[in-house]
C-alpha cells in the first residue's frame, strides 16, 4: 500500500503539481481513506521527500556502479552514464519530473539532504573527468566543473524531450551524445 | 502598472508556484485592489501566458539576430547563442524558471502557441548545424536533431545552476561550452 500511495501521488503531482494535489485527491485515486495515508506518512511533505529520496538514491547507485568499475574505459563509462539517465526517464519519467519541479516544496532539512545527493552526482562526474585527464584520455585544459555542468545539461535536459516510444532508442541517442561530448562537432583541422 | 503586476507575479510564481499564488497575493504585494488586476488581465492564466510570451519572444529575437548574421562564423554564432542564454538568466532568471516550470498551467491554445515558439528556437539550432555541415565546418555524420537537443541541454540546464555573481562569468562559461561542443573533451588521436 505504501508503494501504491507513492505511485499514485507521483502521477498526481506530475499532472496537477504538488501544491494543487491534496491528500484527499491521493486517497480518492486509490479508493482508501485518509487514515490509510496517515498510517504510512505523517504529511504530504514527508511523502514528497520519500519520492525524491527513492529517485536520487536509485540514480546515484546506478551511476556509482558504472563509475567505480575499474575494468571500463572512460568512453564506456561516459556512454553508460548517459544511457542510464535515458533509461531512468523511461522507467521513472513522472518521478524525474516531480524531482526537478517540486524540489522547492521540500522542507529545509529535506532540501539540504537532497541537494547534497544531487551535488554528489555532479562530483562523481567531475571525478570521472579528473581521472580521464590524469590518464591522458582527456584534454588537460578542460574546465572540469563547467564541463561537468555541460554534460549534466545534455543528460538532464532529455527528461524534457526524450520519448521512449520515439524514432530513436536510448542506445542510439546515448551514442550520439557520447560522440558529441568526446569528439565535438567540428571537422578536425 | 501592467509591467509592475507582471514583475511582482513572476517573483511570486517563482517563490510559491503558480497554483499557490492567488490574485489576492499579487495585488497585496503591490498594494492595489483586485479591480486593478482585472483592468489589465482577465485571469491569472492570461497573465501567465503574457509572462511566457515576453520571455520566449525576447529569447527568439536575440537568437535569430545572431543566427541570421551572415558576417559571423559558425563558431562565433555558437558562442553568442550560448552567451546570450546565460545573460538571459542573469537578466530574467525568475522568468526563465517560471517559463520552464509552469508551462503546463497554460490553457491548451496558449500552450500550443508557446510550444511552437520553443520548437522554433530548436529548429534554428538545427538550421545552424545544417549550414555548418554544408559549409564543411562540421562533421557530416552528426545526428542533427539529437545534437541540437544536446546543445539545448547544455544551455538550458544552466538556469538550474548558473550564478551571475559566481566565480566564473558568462563569457568564460560560454567559452568553455563552445570549446567542449566544437572540439570535444577527448585528446585527439
Amino acid at each position: 500500500m505504501k508503494q501504491k500511495i507513492k505511485e499514485h501521488s507521483i502521477q498526481l503531482f506530475d499532472k496537477k503539481g504538488f501544491t494543487s494535489t491534496s491528500i484527499q485527491d491521493i486517497v480518492e485515486s486509490i479508493g482508501v481513506t485518509k487514515g490509510t495515508f496517515y498510517y504510512y506518512y505523517t504529511s504530504k511533505e514527508q511523502l514528497l521527500m520519500e519520492i525524491h529520496l527513492q529517485f536520487i538514491d536509485e540514480v546515484l547507485n546506478e551511476q556509482e556502479e558504472v563509475i567505480n568499475d575499474s575494468k571500463k574505459s572512460f568512453s564506456d563509462k561516459l556512454f553508460e552514464v548517459i544511457y542510464l539517465s535515458l533509461m531512468d526517464i523511461k522507467k521513472q519519467g513522472p518521478s524525474a519530473k516531480v524531482f526537478y519541479r517540486e524540489m522547492r516544496h521540500l522542507n529545509p532539512e529535506s532540501l539540504t539532504e537532497i541537494k547534497a545527493k544531487r551535488d554528489l552526482y555532479r562530483f562523481n562526474i567531475e571525478k570521472l573527468l579528473n581521472e580521464g585527464i590524469k590518464n591522458g584520455d582527456l584534454r588537460s585544459d578542460l574546465d572540469v566543473p563547467i564541463v561537468s555542468f555541460g554534460i549534466l545539461g545534455v543528460m538532464n535536459w532529455s527528461y524534457e524531450w526524450y520519448n521512449a516510444e520515439g524514432q530513436k532508442n536510448a542506445f542510439e541517442i546515448a551514442k550520439s551524445f557520447q560522440d558529441m561530448i568526446l569528439k565535438g562537432i567540428k571537422v578536425e583541422e
